[in-house]
């Protein structure tokens, strides 16, 4: 009787979304119903479009509003190297570094078992079918697995490693090391043991 | 380029709400369109049902679906009571306590100089005018003031005690002290101090 039942729902709507509980989403409905009734209409549009215009492009599974995204259509990117990344964001991150050109696909996620997400849920056999479709656009050179270095992403880049080997390709993992103006006593001793495991002849 | 329109769209418009910033409205974002469309969808139309259903309550301000609040309709409640609290879940919880059964009126706020929030910002007006309409229906016998014990919920019932108590109005504030249960050795030395200031005659 207190709270209004329209209220109510909207409460509990909000909690679709990662990470608000119950609180954070009686502060989010207050919130908007009291300041900012101008930003949740624009946020219910905003919603609906994308739910409605974002798809999946159909060879680097990143989110796209057209059947091939812009990515894969461009004709400046090097078809021969194919890089894997856990999510779109990190597809961004490697966009900004400036020095990869060739194409991507994004797994949308990375192996874990405890969570439930195994080679089927992460669809690895959309992968497996984009690396044996690319003969007829040219050779793959490589297949570049950048996901990330923590126990899920090094477990996932194990599996992916084994599948694609297993396909003829060649496949390569980016470096674990020191970052750029590291400093040994700053850095923890696992990265600093892999720097130590991993290190690369000086050529002379 | 790389991220579709209708994406950026949906991860600006998830920053309206509060405590969402750039990684995690990205990271709303991706969840919904990847795994939870139809919570997506759902929450679209409830934000749209909220905005255009609920107002606020023309006596206590309280969200409500129509002019009067369900509360302030019934006839069961001690309209001589009027408790001021700040937010709506603050009613919830005295509502909870089922120890009081007069009337509300939440004020949507508190005092907050620093966040530009005054007493016009907070329409006190709107309370002011919510005692003097009183007399119509009853005396008023006492302004329960319940904001939080923070500083600004202190300074803010300091405010209001000296706004009503010039319209001639009984007030009072609800008591500060251990609580039950607590033991003196646990409890914050600030609380101790107020609760031995506040203490009362023990009747013999």
């Amino acid at each position: 009787m207190v709270t209004p039942s329209h209220l109510e729902d909207l409460i509990a709507a909000l909690r679709c979304l990662p990470g608000v509980g119950p609180k954070s989403a009686q502060r989010m409905a207050y919130h908007l119903l009291q300041r900012d009734r101008a930003g949740a209409l624009h946020l219910a549009k905003s919603l609906e479009q994308a739910v409605s215009n974002i798809l999946h492009c159909s060879k680097c599974n990143n989110f796209s509003e057209h059947e091939i995204c812009d990515l894969c259509a461009s004709p400046k990117r090097d078809a021969g190297l194919l890089c894997v990344v856990e999510m779109p964001a990190d597809l961004l991150m490697m966009e900004q570094t400036q020095c990869y050109r060739g194409m991507y696909f994004v797994l949308m996620g990375r192996l874990s078992p405890l969570d439930g997400i195994g080679a089927k849920e992460l669809h690895l056999d959309r992968l497996v079918r984009r690396v044996q479709e690319q003969p007829h656009e040219g050779r793959l050179a490589e297949v570049i697995l950048a996901t990330n270095f923590t126990v899920e992403g090094d477990a996932t880049a194990h599996y992916l490693a084994t599948l694609l080997q297993a396909q003829g390709v060649r496949v390569s993992r980016i470096a674990r090391g020191l970052p750029v103006g590291g400093e040994l006593e700053q850095v923890d001793s696992g990265t600093l043991a892999q720097a130590v495991l991993e290190r690369r002849e000086v050529m002379g």
